[in-house]
C-alpha cells in the first residue's frame, strides 16, 4: 500500500564533516537499496529545500515505520506522513 | 518538468446535487484526458480527505497554471504547489 | 493494521433538526456495526468538543479510506490520521 | 477516567550515548510498570516519528501529571493531553 | 478535580434577535446555577472579546463534558480544555 | 484588576544542577511571597507540562510587568498574558 | 493605563448598504468621543488592510473592555489587546 | 519607495455572475492605469492560485493604502505588504 | 510617513554579562538618540514579555531598515513591521 | 520561467566573524553574477529582517534548485518558492 512521505533534513552545523559525509553516503545506499527491492518507489527533490517527497508502496504501517526509523539521517529528520488510496479519477485505477 | 500538487476539495453545502454530481463529472474527464495526454502524472486520493496529491509533467509554471486553473473544481479548491527536481540519490537519475 | 483518527465533526446550524437527527442515527448504527465487525476498535467522545478520538483496525490505507469516505456524516468532518505501529515497550508486543 | 497523550521526544544529540541508552531502559520499565498496573492502558508508536500516542486510565488530572512528570524522557518531551469521555456511538457504553 | 476552560462564542449574524436573547438568558442562568452548587468555580470575561475563561471543579472527565455539552450557547463556541494539577508552590497546596 | 497569565518553563538541559535547584528554590519563595499578599491570587499546574495558569490581581500593567519580569525563571518562560473583565453571569458580580 | 489594541474589520458582504453607511457613521462618531475625551490615544490605519491598530489610555481592564463591547462594529471584528507597560530606554520616562 | 503585496482573492460562490464579470473588468482597468502611470510596477498570478504577487512603487504608506482601500475585488481580498528597500547584492544598487 | 514596529528580544543565555549589559547600554542609547531626533516617536514594553511595540515616523523604507538594521540588539530580535496610514476616524486628521 | 523566492538568513550567533565576513562576500559575488547573467532578475531587501525577496528567471525546477542549494549562505537558510505566470491585467502581457 501507498504512502507519501516528506523528509526535511536539518542536520546540525557541529557536526564533523567527515561524519556528514559518511552518514549521506550511507543515506544514499539505505536508499537505493530500497528503491532497487520496490518499496521506495518515488524519491523527489523538493526545489530549495533540503527536502524529498518520497512515495512508499509497502506492507503497512510496521513495515513503513520500520524503514523511517532506520533511515541514517532519521535523527535530523522531520518526516510527515500521508496514507494514499486509489483515486476514482486514476485511469490505472479502472 | 515536475510539480507535486496537493488539491483540497470544500464543495459548498448548498450547491444543487445535480450540478454537483456534473461538475465532479467533468473534473474527472478532464483528469483523465491529462493523465492519458502524459501532463497529469499521478493522481492518489488522500486516505480519509476530500483531497488529492497529484504529481504534474509540464512544460513549465505557465502551462501548470493554465491547467489548475481551469480545473472545473477549481473554485473550491485549495491547492499548494511544490517544484520538484530530480534527487541525487533516485537510482534512475544516474 | 492500526490507525488513530479524529473526527471533528460542525453541522451546519441551517441543516432541518430532523436531517440531523436521521444522520446522527445512521451515523450512530453505520459506527457501531463497525465496532461489533472488529474493525472500528475504539472510540472516545474528546470532552468539551464535537469531536472524536477513534482506533480503526484494517487491512490497510483503501479500507481505511473506504470506511471514513462512507460516514454519514463525512460531509460536516474534518478528519486526521496517524498510523499506528507497534512501541518497543508495549508489554503485550513481546 | 480516560486521558489520551501524545509524547513527542527530542533527546539533544549531545547527550552521551551511555546516557541515553540508560534513559531509554528506565523510561521502558517505567512505562511497563504502569502497563502492568492498568493505568498506562495503550502506547502505540505514531509511524514514521519519535512519538507514541497513549491512553492513561487513572485517578484524576493529580494522577496523571504525577505519571508525566516522573517520566525519564520528561524534560526531553513535548505533551499533549485530550480528556476523554464515553461516545455515545460506543458498543461497549450501553 | 480542576479544569481551566476557554469559551470563545460566535453566534452567527443571522440568528434571530429574540432567539438570541433567549438563548443568552439561558445561559446564564445555567452558569449560575452552575456556581452555586459548586461545579463553576470562576468565570471571567476575556477583556475585549466575546470568550470567558472558567474554572470547574468536577468529579472527572465525564462530568466535565456533560456540563458542557448541555451548554445553550454550545453550538456556538470554541472550546479548549487544560486540566489542571496542584502547583507545587501554591501556599494553600501545604 | 485581574490578569490571567500562562507561564511555559523551558530551562537549558546544559544549565548547571545546583544553580538550577537554587533558581527554583527563589522562584518558589518569589511566588508564595507574592500569594502571601495578595497579588498572586492562583497558581495551577498544567498538567503534563512545566507550566502553570495564574491569576493575579494586581493595581495595572505597570505593575503586573514589574512582577514577572522579576521572575527568577523570566529568562526562561514563554509568557502569555490575558487581562479578565467581570463576566455578566459571575454571580458574585451582582 | 495603556493597552495597544488591533481590530480587523470583517463586515459580511450580505449586510443592506444603509445599514453599512450608518454603522460605519456610528462607529466613526463613537471612536472621535473618546478621542476626545483622552480615553482613546491614538487611531491608526494599518495599510492595505480593513484594520486599524489604536492605543487606549483608560483606568482598567473592565474600563478597556467596555468601550470594546460597545464599539458598534464590535460583532464585525476580531481583536487582540497587549497591555503596555513603561519601557527603560523611554526619554519620557526618567 | 518599494512595496511587495501579496493579494488572495475570494470571490463569494453566490455573487451574480454579470455582476462578477464587470468587477472583474473594472478591477483589470484599474491596474492597468496604475501600471501605466508607473505606480504598480510589476503584477505575477501565483501559479495554481487566485492570487498575484505584485511590487509597488509609491511615493509613501499613505498612497499605498489609498490604491490598495480603491482595489474593486478589495472587499474580497486578503493583503500582505512587505515593505521593501535597496539589498546591499543588488548591481543596479551601486 | 509612520510604521509600527514590534521587537522580541531573545539574547542567547551564553552570552557574557558584560557583554549583555554592554550591548543593552548601547541599545538604550541609541534608542534615545532617535527618540530626541524625532524618528523613534513611540516605545512601549509589551507586558510580561521582552519585547516593545515602537512607532516610528521616518522618510520611507529604506531609511526605516537603516534604523532597524543598525540596532545593536538586531542579531537577537524578531521584528514585524505595520506600514500606517491616517484614519479616516482620527480626530486629528480633519 | 520565473519564481519569487524569499530567504530569511540565520546565520549563528557562534559563527567565527571572519568565516562569516566570508561568506557574505562570496554570497554578494554569486548573487551578482547571476544577476548579470539575467538569470537573478531582482533582489529586495525586506525592510528590518534579515531577509530578501528575489524573482529568478530560469529554464526550470531543476536549474533552479541549483541555484539555491549553490547558495553559499544556503545551509543557514529558510527558503519559500512562489512559482509565477503571467497575469491577464499584465500590460506586457498582451
Amino acid at each position: 500500500m501507498l504512502f507519501a512521505v516528506t523528509m526535511d533534513v536539518a542536520i546540525p552545523h557541529t557536526l564533523d564533516p567527515d561524519e556528514k559525509a559518511a552518514l549521506i553516503a550511507r543515506e544514499k545506499a539505505y536508499s537505493q537499496e530500497l528503491q532497487r527491492s520496490g518499496e521506495w518507489r518515488h524519491i523527489w527533490r523538493c526545489a530549495g529545500r533540503y527536502s524529498n517527497l518520497s512515495v512508499f508502496d509497502v506492507s503497512g504501517n510496521e513495515r513503513l515505520h520500520e524503514i523511517l526509523w532506520n533511515l541514517p539521517l532519521f535523527p535530523y529528520m522531520t518526516i510527515e506522513i500521508t496514507p494514499l488510496a486509489t483515486h476514482p479519477s486514476d485511469i490505472r485505477a479502472a
